[in-house]
């Protein structure tokens, strides 16, 4: 297929110097010599660094953001040529796998003049993280860099990640357009009668079908009257007249994703479902229109729960009500009572209320904005306000 | 689709009492009171605990394997549900996220009591592994657990998980066999003048649509004479006459992987190209041959060396010639001049030679192979000895 409609792929050299240059800024004010980053998204971020090889646990990635200059890579060899084609200049590279020595030779050499001057290199450490290269290798590391300073820069990375370039929304607004076509498409390809195994899988060639590059994450459920869990793999029961049905996808393009859900009756469903969906339907209309700049990520979540409230008073233990979206199928923000983040022009996010039922079904409705111009906009085609029924 | 030489999905308790078992014998042997597992595949191996919701990364999902008994799950309330239809008895839940306490009181409430009597708790920070939890969390855990031993049980681990049951090798086989259709079906569905992006977008579908869960992992090149890199997304090159096309794929069915790859001619190619074709096919041919019980990983690596030699005599930066394969694309042992890894009955490998030629360019080779009753038995439909032409 070609579709004509699709965003160029990629990004030019001024995004990159951009989100550099931000960084940098941020690093200064908080007197930071460097950021080590190695994890793909971050990689990417500064980089465009964009491959599935990730996929594979084997090797580490490290790139390093200066106080000032472009970043520098230090990767496995085989990265080499794709990295070569980034706007990096500074490139360094050692033949991977290699236990002995997995890089920590050439981190040691670049992080050597900063351990001798005491000065302070960022590492991302906090909520929402995870340490992509050995434990034993970070020990290693730091223990032959006496002097190193090292400070947490989760806020500082994830803060210019929170909002969006103009190009990041439009790679965004194609892949929320393709899913909204797979689930449009959903009454057309799925009936009942078929195995829930077949449902997601005749759903994820739907979305690749219709410009997705792929769809990594396809979850859902199906029961009589509801569904009591939302992150297992399908069964080979079949759907039956009765039960509402649940899609929750990630697909991709360009390596951005969306992350939203549809609920369908097949056939006809209770009055119990009827309502709850209803009630999230309306939970989510309350998120869209907190999702302003100045209202805070707990003022979204407070907005939903109070709609949500009306059938389902325990809050819930999912622990959020929706979060950023980009590079990952969850980011920072969460709509959360615990969390006081402002909303800001050029952020995306999920507007995604829950509730509890009955004996121990749930329901989830999911929405993709992004907060332009002082409010929410849609990049997903909105939910129909009563729940779509499938033959 | 509905296949009925699928094997059965899941695995049954006795699987995962006999894992549990194997590991304690060893915890035994090396003094540990417990292993503190924390990546997907580790979770997933003592507990069966199965979701795509790993892709998020947002929450962090433990698991405890004690000196005897059931391993303890310390898990987010929303994988509870999918946790409690495992064999496991003891599942601590928390609401999460919660970034003030993502999951760390409760597992130092587990884990006090070993850290008062001074007792030794294994955790993977080797080769291969990361931390898949935020590093400040990790310091903080064990700066509330003073008296508390951590070893490195990588090794322990990974030699378990390398070792695959019947019913593991039989999943294997299913998904190489999905795979070994999807390249055979490849001259149907891809010709000359067709862009990579929609050669990579038709061989995904194709191998859903065969009956694999996924495919992840769709990597390749094509260009005249053959090929420079092989991690990199696909252009909008269409494919031309005098093209070498690789396609290397990670399909998965129930949680297991296939990792190989096929080439192909576009019309003709050069005499160069047939010449590498020819020599990774004997390479390959020699790997599969060595891989009995008994040699090493490192003989694998020089059997294959031996014959890429006749063309290429530098070694490759790539790093290694294959790898064992199962839950993980990629997984211990390395077909490498470093890795002394004795082959046992029951491994899972991939034979993966390649080489450099001409101007830059690059090929490789891949199978998928068990050693059984002494000798590789391949899970993939070997490649043809001359290389294919699509016209």
């Amino acid at each position: 297929m070609f579709d004509a409609s699709a965003p160029t792929r990629g990004f030019d050299t001024a995004e990159f110097s951009a989100r550099t240059e931000k960084a940098q800024t941020q690093m200064a004010k908080s007197g930071l010599a460097g950021l080590l980053l190695m994890s793909e998204p971050e990689v990417r971020y500064f980089t465009g660094f964009q491959t599935l090889f990730w996929q594979s646990p084997t090797r580490p990635w490290f790139v390093f953001v200066p106080a000032s200059g472009k970043p520098i890579a230090v990767i496995p060899e085989i990265g080499a040529e794709l990295m070569r084609r980034s706007w990096l200049d500074d490139i360094r590279t050692w033949s991977a796998p290699a236990p002995e020595d997995d890089g920590i030779s050439l981190l040691t050499d670049l992080l050597s003049p900063f351990a001798r001057s005491g000065a302070q290199i960022g590492v991302m450490k906090g909520h929402e993280t995870n340490l992509r290269m050995p434990l034993g290798d970070w020990e290693r590391l730091l223990s032959g860099l006496p002097g190193l300073n090292i400070a947490d820069v989760t806020g500082l990375v994830q803060g210019l990640r929170m909002v969006k370039s103009p190009n990041e929304i439009e790679k965004l607004g194609h892949i929320c357009a393709i899913g909204s076509a797979a689930f449009a498409a959903v009454p057309e390809v799925i009936s009942a009668g078929m195995p829930l195994e077949e449902v997601f899988r005749t759903f994820r060639q739907t979305a690749i079908g219709l410009g997705a590059d792929d769809a990594p994450y396809v979850v859902g459920a199906a029961d009589q009257g509801g569904y009591a869990d939302v992150i297992s793999p399908p069964s080979r029961r079949p759907l039956q007249s009765g039960d509402v049905l649940m899609l929750d996808t990630g697909c991709t393009w360009d390596g951005y994703f969306c992350d939203f859900d549809r609920n369908w009756a097949i056939g006809h469903t209770s009055d119990d479902a009827k309502r709850a969906y209803d009630v999230l339907w309306r939970a989510t209309q309350a998120g869209i229109e907190a999702a302003k700049p100045g209202n805070t990520c707990r003022d979204l979540f407070l907005a939903m729960s109070k709609v949500i409230s009306e059938m389902d008073g325990s809050g819930g233990d999912i622990g959020r009500l929706g979060h950023g979206l980009g590079m990952q199928l969850t980011e920072q923000p969460s709509h959360a009572a615990f969390d006081q983040t402002e909303l800001k022009e050029n952020m995306v996010l999920t507007i995604e209320p829950s509730l509890s039922y009955g004996d121990g079904l749930m329901m989830v409705h999911e929405e993709n904005i992004v907060v332009r111009n002082g409010e929410a906009t849609l990049l997903t085609s909105r939910a129909p306000p009563d729940i779509s029924v499938i033959a």
